[in-house]
């Protein structure tokens, strides 16, 4: 494989998370399309209130970096940014799996 | 969805972390007739040497937990347990996405 991988932690500011939830998942419905992305899901972390993790798998880092400019994103990531307090992101190299 | 996700850190000891890789994706084959396992990757962090991260969806918790207990999984523990200097686990809660 030489696909990449992303986990993203988004941390929201107090009282702001779930409405990031919905804006994330307005992200993954607008990613059913878009060619390169094989996994787009929004996870809610049990030990941090503020806390909102994204886990992506993209063909290449290519195709990832392609989407950030898509109409549809830049505008989810305008709505998104009012609301984000921090952003650590861990980069990956999928190596094998089942699910994907 | 009710859906139980796991980022899992194993930090290898020195010069071990390819020897757990294969281990940890003799894992992911061993989970393609394991009811409840919707995704299992096993992946190469950018700028950790000795780090390994896999990503887990289940049906649920109970589903991951009696997965545990298998025959395979234990026989996979032990031969992997040697090689690990350190686990870190963010235990999360998918809510939704593209590819699960």
């Amino acid at each position: 494989m030489s696909e990449f991988g992303l986990y993203t932690k988004f941390t929201a500011h107090d009282g702001q998370r779930d409405v990031l939830v919905q804006i994330l998942l307005e992200a993954a419905d607008s990613m059913a399309l878009v060619d390169g992305c094989d996994l787009y899901v929004v996870n809610i972390p049990d030990d941090e209130p503020n806390g909102v993790w994204v886990t992506e798998i993209w063909r290449d880092s290519v195709a990832h970096d392609a989407s950030l400019s898509l109409d549809t994103a830049m505008a989810l990531i305008q709505r998104a940014r009012p609301l984000i307090a921090r952003v650590n992101q861990i980069k990956l190299r999928p190596v094998g799996g089942k699910g994907i």
